[in-house]
């Protein structure tokens, strides 16, 4: 068998998942089943078929979160690739197949998007050993999902013939349908749900590409060439700004001759919305399903998700409601597929809570705003084991330290010396500070900042271990 | 005319606008329409109609709240009666005619519950005027509210004939009807809301309720006699706790041969749940009304009032949302009664969210939590103008104050010292400590506590200016 490298597209916003799913947090790095994120399910299940570890393709602003949340399940991965802005999933598998067939002559990669969600593990192994077996012959086999409901929000894959097994050729690609149409597709027997999930041959990938998009090839390919390694990253080169922005199916799928497809059915979502978190979850017997601190009273078919507060809810039906330490959603649940629309309106009125959480992760650890006013704000930081932040200085901000856990090391100004829990010190503004966890437990500590002005750009840094510029 | 007196009973808790509305900071507190608070307001509306000052009847709990309240309006007061315990309204009635009887020979009471709203001011003090000229006569005149739609939440009260303005004789007081019964009264014109407001000779009051309760009286009277000044306040003894808990219409009303009544039409709400709220407040032509960072997509019929955080609605209908710093409702407008068996449901499983406010007031100023972990809290303080909190020490925690804002006289062991702006220090476990604002503006400081156990009740106090005890 040739080498099988997953490829991981972890680029995705789910914006429909607001408030919990943001553009700096987003839907992949959550875990809404479980302990584990859908990134980290995702790359388990990859790691169940194939040795090899993972390349894992996503946005600059996320890479700290990737390589955090592989590193917590100790799966080591092959390449972690930035975008420097997403083109959609033609570009990230053409960058993909560039790394892999570097990596390993003849690999085979199996393109997984970080964010589905996947019952039958077994079912998904088989699957991809029969997809890998064609692809083998050089087919481009596309996963087709066995349709369960009426579903216009999928695209479908048309067979040639009803109800056979095993890898078959594509007969059509078909857009999202109207509601008679789907109903038509699903009774067909002839249908599938068009998943997003691929095993194709690096080289295949490669010439179907240049063959349907040379544009996009080239700029792949440039990008690539001219990209860096960076610590645990590789960062494209800005040529691959250059790229049309489509997907896989639109730009290879929909005109190759290779197209296969194979169906299958092992317990496939894509939680594309709210709805498809509570149907993954399973509802109790009045319809609902709970999570977090939630206090009902006659409620019925409705969704909570709590993460920070109380919610108590009298005589509702058929909501969804979710609350976060921002934000809080409240919504039909015939309507979750507006609530991208409600985030597109957050963004177009330039307010943050579209993209940012109040907890912000970093390389060294992350912090959460927990209370601020005029002229102070006090954040709750986090410095993992070894960990430093760089040696900085405010022009606008004095610093207070307080350490709740852990031990810390300070440098300010000419000095450097310790505060074990419950010591605090002081920053004036203006004086190079340094901060480092130099144990083997997180460090956590309460930083008051009172000033003028209190910007996370007021900022200069004179050293930073994590390869970032001055501000 | 004899003297008029405003009494305000400012005891309701008004748990049926939780989570808003609170036991430690409960609705009359509340500006729910513009900037007054329902009981400044109340205040306002007395201070039209009579040169006197009031009465205030309030929960030893809230008793800085009210002076406060009343002091940024510039209102003085007669008095702020404290009740070790609330024991509905005869009672506070009867302390308050003792109360203004020794201010004022011949006293008349003009019972204002703190937590109505009335839109026309002027048809109020026409009718207090009416009252007041029927009073003298030795009536016992309760204000009766001309229906403006089918209410089974009222008791009413029936007049012999429909129709008839100014002061009358009440032909019965009754119940909470069910829907039909109400509608019939409202058909009727012979029945009246029963507001809870009344204009009383005092004598007349306390003469009515010794002939009614004697046992009340008798309680009345002698926690009157033994009760104490402190600073502001009047505080009553506990033989108050004797007194039956019941209502001056149960106690008197319903059995004197002196009840009149004057109905009345000047817009009052008693603004007994959200629905009131949003009727107060008025609603757009879509039915809906939004207080604060809301964010609508196809709302209808719907009140969401956001405190701290962004809501995003999509798509519901005839809901009422609510959105506190440590709590959230939702629920449909028809179930706004049952807000109240929500928050026994919290108070009977031992939680704080139904009486605490992350906002906390005490006598030198305020304090919020505004983060909290494992090992510590985070606490933003004020403190008011020339105040002082006690002289204290905590077993179980230090404590780290960062100044904000204004200039802290700090006592930490044998040493005083100011702190300003920016500046911060350390009070060790186990250390007395004071903090006290000389200034003459609000100081604000952030409160860092690390310890084993944060519990409020880990304080033993030295000395306090405000008559608290050790703990």
């Amino acid at each position: 068998m040739k080498p099988l490298i997953p490829v991981v597209l972890a680029g995705g916003v789910g914006s429909r998942l607001w408030p919990l799913s943001r553009a700096l947090f987003p839907k992949p790095f959550h875990a809404l089943f479980g302990e584990r994120s859908l990134l980290q399910s995702t790359a388990l299940r990859a790691a169940r078929v194939t040795s090899r570890p993972p390349i894992v393709v996503c946005n600059e602003a996320n890479r700290f979160l990737v390589a955090e949340q592989l590193r917590a399940l100790e799966l080591p991965w092959q390449c972690i690739a930035l975008e420097p802005e997403g083109r959609n999933t033609a570009p990230a598998i053409a960058l993909a197949a560039h790394l892999a067939m570097a990596d390993a002559a003849g690999a085979q990669l199996l393109v997984l998007p970080a964010d589905h969600q996947v019952e039958d593990a077994e079912g998904f192994a088989a699957a991809v050993q029969a997809a890998q077996e064609a692809s083998e012959g050089g087919a481009v086999v596309t996963f087709g999902i066995v349709p369960s409901r009426v579903e216009t929000g999928y695209g479908y894959i048309e067979l040639a013939v009803a109800g056979q097994p095993g890898v078959q050729p594509v007969q059509a690609f078909v857009e999202k349908p109207d509601a008679e149409r789907a109903r038509a597709f699903v009774a067909s027997g002839r249908h599938l749900w068009n998943s997003g999930m691929f095993l194709v041959d690096a080289e295949v990938a490669l010439a179907e590409i240049e063959a349907h998009s040379p544009e996009m090839a080239a700029a792949v390919a440039e990008s690539v060439e001219k990209g860096q390694s960076d610590l645990d990253f590789f960062r494209l080169n800005d040529a691959f700004l250059r790229s049309p922005n489509v997907s896989f199916d639109v730009a290879v799928m929909e005109r190759t001759a290779r197209a296969a497809v194979l169906p299958v059915d092992f317990g496939w979502s894509d939680i594309g919305s709210w709805e498809a978190v509570l149907e993954t979850a399973g509802a109790d017997g009045r319809g609902n399903h709970f999570v977090g601190d939630v206090l009902p009273l006659d409620v019925d078919r409705t969704f909570v998700y709590s993460s920070h507060r109380l919610v108590g809810a009298i005589g509702v039906n058929h909501l969804v409601v979710v609350e976060t330490a921002d934000a809080v959603l409240v919504a039909d649940r015939s309507r979750v597929q507006d609530v991208g629309a409600l985030v597109t309106q957050l963004r177009d009125s330039g307010r943050s809570e579209h993209s940012l959480h109040t907890e912000v992760f970093r390389p060294w650890g992350s912090y959460e705003g927990v209370g601020h006013g005029e002229r102070y704000q006090v954040k709750r930081i986090k410095v993992k084991p070894g960990a430093s932040l760089s040696l900085q200085l405010h022009h606008h901000r004095a610093e207070h330290w307080v350490v709740v856990r852990g031990v810390a090391e300070v440098t300010c100004g000419e000095d450097t010396f310790s505060l074990s829990e419950n010591q605090s010190t002081y920053i004036p503004q203006g004086t190079k500070h340094r901060l480092r966890n130099p144990a083997d437990r997180t460090l956590e500590l309460i930083e008051v900042q009172v000033g003028d002005y209190l910007g996370e750009d007021d900022i200069v840094r004179f050293d930073d271990q994590y390869g970032r510029g001055p501000r």
